[in-house]
């Protein structure tokens, strides 16, 4: 059985549930909020943090944390179909690409995203407006980035779907829940979106509503 | 042949360094300066920076752009020795204590390192004292964590060098350079750091000289 402690609008969260769903694997959600970890992840390990992948069908039960042990574990223990092209080459710009997308949107992560989820689920105060303004803005820099990208190949590193597709479409669409993506401004990379949010792996993130907020209305629209 | 893209203080082309070190490949190694990327650099894929690695001895030649794919890589490609173990839950906890040593370290460099490379390297002003001061305290905050690992276990994540241990050394070495980091504050990490200190795919390292700059007295000694 595989178990995954993960909040619905964590991008790195919604990164493992498309592999999962593109692996056609199932594994049981348990819920662990950003802002108060659940007790028994530090008893997985030092300083764990979700989200966090048990599998007890391993001959070997494992604890795997974070997006990079858990992704390069599940590629491997679930070879097909593959989110890591076979050839060294391709499979090193789906990593590049698939790390890029983590760390450039860090930044949109800890000022939009961060803003929005106080704002509309923890409730705990007005958005700083310099915040959503910076916010915005590191996105749309990404955004041009990935539109150039999209314009050039099918998938963000190249002729088939990776990792680097999953990482920029969840952290995409953690965005889009609150609204806050300018689409229009790229429209390769709307293009690109719109194939993505169709497959079935997308359907439950789709469907994700976390208590007390309402996705925007084009959210779970694929003729957005 | 493989040639390496890096800068020699960066604590991200020092992992690849001393992966290369263990791993008995030799690299040509070439000057990327972090605040003047290399043309040549662009044109290999959009938005890559240093470290990069090609590798023209492989069937196929390969680019690899970051330490995710770098690293994984060069551990498919030269499997000996392991530097990341063979069970798969030791596999996830090695990568996920290299990732967080990349993540965690990100805002320590941020602030000190790109102070201390901003006053002794390129000399473009005086150290920003409020910067130093957060960089100083984030790096605490770090090595208080990592002394706690180095107390429970011989290495970061368990029983066997990984590329956690690489990752952490590199980091840490890096603001060593600089006469930084405050040892005495974490008696077991110091222990472990003298222990990678002084293997042989250290040496390289504790040689390097950045232009206009001398290392801190104790850097290369293995008895600081």
């Amino acid at each position: 059985m595989k178990r995954l402690w993960q909040w619905p609008i964590d991008p790195l969260a919604r990164t493992v549930r498309l592999m999962l769903g593109e692996k056609r694997c199932s594994a049981e959600l348990i819920l662990a909020l950003p802002w108060a970890q659940p007790e028994v992840l530090a008893d997985m390990a030092p300083g764990a943090r979700a989200p966090v992948l048990i599998d007890t069908e391993a001959e070997e039960k494992v604890t795997a944390i974070g997006t990079h042990a858990i992704c390069e574990y599940l590629e491997t223990a679930h070879p097909t179909p593959r989110l890591l092209p076979f050839v060294a080459n391709e499979r090193a710009e789906a990593r590049r690409l698939w790390r890029w997308s983590e760390d450039s949107f860090a930044e949109v992560n800890a000022l939009l995203l961060t803003e929005r989820v106080n704002q509309w689920v923890r409730r705990v105060r007005q958005p700083d407006s310099e915040a959503l303004r910076k916010g915005v803005h590191a996105l749309k820099s990404k955004m041009t980035f990935l539109n150039g990208l999209a314009e050039m190949r099918p998938y963000m590193a190249g002729r088939s779907l990776t990792l680097a597709d999953l990482s920029v479409a969840a952290h995409l669409s953690a965005c889009d829940y609150f609204g806050d993506v300018p689409w229009d401004l790229t429209p390769d990379l709307k293009d690109w979106y719109a194939r993505i949010k169709s497959r079935p792996s997308f359907r439950p993130l789709l469907a994700d509503k976390v208590e007390g907020t309402r996705p925007a209305r084009h959210y779970a629209d694929l003729d957005f």
